[in-house]
C-alpha cells in the first residue's frame, strides 16, 4: 500500500478548502557565486510573511537528481507517484494542446519531415518549418478519413501536431515512425501487441492519405509518428482524496494535466490577476484549488534572471488576495526548479510553504530556498505533499486504533 | 528486503543495553501562535543535558500526514513497518485489555446495543451504558457455550467489550456485524472467506445465546461484532534483533503491543517512579528496556496544555535514575504527537534523543521539537529508531566486504 492508497482509506470529509499556489519552475540558483537564487533576490513580503505564520520544507519533485518534465512535476504535487504513473508523449501532446483524451482514444506526437523523391528523410524536422506555416497544414490533415475510426489532427508548435484517433479497442503500443537520422525511409508503424495492430494500420492509412495531402508541399512533405499512447488511467482527486477539485491556470497543458486527475477546469483567465478573479468566483463551488502560475519557468527557461525575480515578486503581490479569502492550508510550491542559470528544468528541490491553523511553526523567517533547508517538514518528496495538505486540513482519519 | 530484515541479516551480539522512554503523544503544537509547543514550555533540565550529549532527531511515526493509532505507532517504534504489519482491531483491543492472544485465536470487538422488540437496534451504544453496569453482562456472557471451541469474553469499557474464540483453523475474515445504523437489525456475520465460514457459524451461534443472556436487560439486550481478527504475526525481538527485551508499562494496552513482538512483560508498577523501580530490579535480566509513560498522552488528549507541562516535567524528572544505569544507549520519544491544542493524536514528528558513547553530538542545546529540526538525525521514519539504536549500541555488523 503506497502513501496514496493509505490517504485514500484514511480520508474523511469536512468542510475545509485548500488552495495550491504554484509558481512553475520557481527554484533557482544564484547566477554569481555567493549571489541569491531568484526567489532570495525578489522582495516578497507576502510570501515571507506566510514563512513565518506557516511551516517549510525542501521538495524534492520525483527523487533526488531526477529533473521532471511538467507531467511527471505536477503529478508529483498532485500526489500520483511519477514514476507508477507514466503519461504517453502522445498524451501528454495533447493534454498541452488542451485536447480531452477519452477513453477510446490514442494519441501519438508527430513532426512535419522533408522527404526526397525516394521517400527518404532529407529534414527530420522540415526545415525548421515555423507555426505560421505549419498550423495550416496540420488543419489539412483533418481531411484524411479511415472507415470505423475518428480522426483529429491538432497542430502544436513548429514542426510537431497532434493526431489523435478515437475508435473503440484501439490499443496504444504501436513503435515510433521516426528512424532518428536521415538518409532513409520513415519507419513503418509496427504493432506491439495484439490490440494495437488495428491502430498500426490506421496509422498506415494516415500517413498514406497524409503524404497525399502534403505532397506538393517544399519542405512538410512527410511525417513521423511517437509516442502512441492512450489516456493514463489516474484515480481522481474525488476518489482519492474526496476533494472537489478546481483547475485555475493560463495555459491548456496545465489545465489538461489537472483534468487528467479529475479537477473541473475553471474560467478562462489570461493573466495571474484574471486567475485570482477565477479563484473568487469560485470559491464557494470547490474544495481543492490548484493555480498555476507559468512566468516564472518561462524567464527561467530564457535564462532571464532579472526577469524571473520580476515574475516572483508579481506572484507575491497577489497573495493577500488569496488570504483573504481565508483558505484552511494554503501552500505555495512548485512543480519543479528552472533556474536561469540553467536556463532548463532541474533536479534541485523546491521551498516549499504550507500555511494551516494545525501547522506546527518553525523558525523560518522567509520564503527561501535556504530557510526551506531549516524548515519543520524537513526535505520530503513532493507524493506527500497532498497527505500532509490533507492532514493540516483535518481531512485524514487516525491510521490504526 | 526492508530495513528491518537487513537488520536481522547483519546483527551481531554483545553486552550492550538499550533503553527506550516512550513518552506517548509528547510532541506538541503551542496552543497560541508564536507560543512555545508543550515540551518547549515545560521544565527538562535532564533531558535538556542529553539532548547536548546525544543526537537528536525529528521523527515520523509512520509517513507524512499520517497520523497513528496506539498500534501503528508502537510497531513502528519497535522497528516494524506499521503498514506491512496491520493489527486487527478486535486482536489490538484483546491486546488493549491484556488478554494474551495464541496461534488459534480469533479476537472480535464487540458493542452492546439495545433492541426493540422487533429485534431492531434502537442504540448503538446501549444508552450509553457505563462501564459499572456492562462489565458484569460481559462477564455473564462467558457462561456461552460452544462445542469444539473455548469463547473467552472481556470488559473493556462502557458498552465495549472484547469476545475470543479459541479452535484450531479458525479463519479471521468475517464482516462486521454493526450496521452502522438504527432502526435495523445488526447483520449477520459472514465470512469472507472458506477457513472463516467455520468462525461465521460460531458467532451466529454466540449471538443467539447472548441475547438470551441479555433478554431481560433494558438498555444492553443485543450486541454488534466487529473487526474479527486474528493474531498478527510479527517476528519476534530475539529472532530480529536478538535482543531479549523487557516491557514496563502501567496500561495493558503497551504491554499487550510489546507481547506481540516478543517483550517480556515485566513487574506491575502503579505509576513511573516504580517503572523505574521495576527498570533496576530487571537491569541484569534482559537487554532491551522499553518504558512507557502514558500521562503526556492523556493530557493533551484532554487539551489541558499546562497539565502536560506538568507530566513533561514528571518524565524528566526520572531521567538521572535511568542514565545512572549507564545504558548503552538511551532513546527519548513518543509513538506520535498528542497536541493539547488539537485533543488528539497528530501526524507531526515527534523530537528524538539517541545517547550513546558512538554517538556523532550536533548543536542541539535542548530537547524540543524546534531544535530537533537541526539535529544530526535528521528527519526520518520511526522504523529506522531501532537499526539506529542497534547501530549505536555496535549489534549491526558491516554490509559487504
Amino acid at each position: 500500500m503506497d502513501i496514496q492508497e493509505l490517504v485514500k482509506n484514511l480520508k474523511t470529509t469536512n468542510d475545509s478548502k485548500i488552495v495550491m499556489l504554484v509558481a512553475d519552475g520557481l527554484g533557482g540558483l544564484p547566477i554569481e557565486p555567493g549571489g541569491p537564487t531568484e526567489l532570495e533576490a525578489a522582495k516578497t513580503p507576502h510570501l515571507d510573511a506566510l514563512a513565518r505564520r506557516g511551516v517549510q520544507g525542501s521538495m524534492i519533485p520525483i527523487k533526488p537528481g531526477i529533473t521532471p518534465g511538467s507531467g511527471p512535476g505536477h503529478l508529483g504535487l498532485f500526489g500520483y507517484d511519477p514514476v507508477k504513473y507514466l503519461i504517453g508523449r502522445g498524451a501528454l501532446e495533447a493534454t498541452g494542446v488542451g485536447f480531452k483524451l477519452g477513453p477510446d482514444d490514442v494519441a501519438i506526437r508527430c513532426n512535419f519531415c522533408s522527404l526526397d523523391t525516394e521517400g527518404r528523410i532529407t529534414d527530420r524536422r522540415a526545415g525548421r518549418i515555423s507555426t505560421e506555416e505549419s498550423a495550416p497544414l496540420a488543419v489539412k490533415l483533418r481531411q484524411v478519413q479511415i472507415p470505423g475510426v475518428k480522426v483529429f489532427v491538432e497542430p502544436v508548435k513548429e514542426h510537431r501536431f497532434v493526431v489523435v484517433f478515437r475508435g473503440e479497442g484501439l490499443g496504444g503500443k504501436v513503435a515510433d515512425t521516426d528512424p532518428q537520422r536521415t538518409g532513409v525511409p520513415p519507419l513503418e508503424p509496427v504493432p506491439v501487441d495484439e490490440p494495437s495492430e488495428r491502430t498500426a494500420e490506421i496509422a498506415r492509412e494516415f500517413i498514406v492519405q497524409a503524404r497525399e495531402f502534403l505532397a506538393d508541399q517544399p519542405k512538410a512533405n512527410g511525417l513521423t509518428m511517437r509516442g502512441f499512447s492512450v489516456k493514463p488511467h489516474l484515480p481522481t482527486y474525488e476518489e482519492v482524496y474526496g476533494l472537489k477539485a478546481a483547475a485555475i491556470a493560463v495555459y491548456p497543458m496545465y489545465k489538461g494535466l489537472a483534468q487528467l486527475v479529475g479537477m473541473a477546469k475553471v474560467g478562462q483567465p489570461g493573466s495571474l490577476a484574471e486567475e485570482i478573479d477565477v479563484l473568487e468566483q469560485v470559491w464557494n463551488d470547490f474544495d481543492f484549488f490548484f493555480v498555476h502560475f507559468k512566468y516564472t519557468d518561462s524567464r527561467g527557461e530564457d535564462g532571464n534572471f532579472a526577469e524571473k525575480v520580476k515574475m516572483i515578486e508579481e506572484f507575491d503581490s497577489i497573495v493577500p488576495r488569496v488570504t483573504a479569502l481565508n483558505p484552511t492550508v494554503l501552500i505555495v510550491t512548485a512543480d519543479h526548479s528552472t533556474p536561469a542559470a540553467l536556463k532548463n528544468h532541474s533536479w534541485h528541490p523546491v521551498p516549499t510553504l504550507l500555511v494551516a491553523d494545525t501547522c506546527r511553526p518553525d523558525a523560518c523567517e522567509a520564503y527561501s530556498e535556504t530557510e526551506s533547508l531549516r524548515g519543520g517538514l524537513g526535505q520530503f518528496e513532493a507524493v506527500y505533499l497532498m497527505p500532509l495538505a490533507m492532514a493540516h486540513a483535518e481531512r485524514i482519519g487516525k491510521f490504526g486504533a
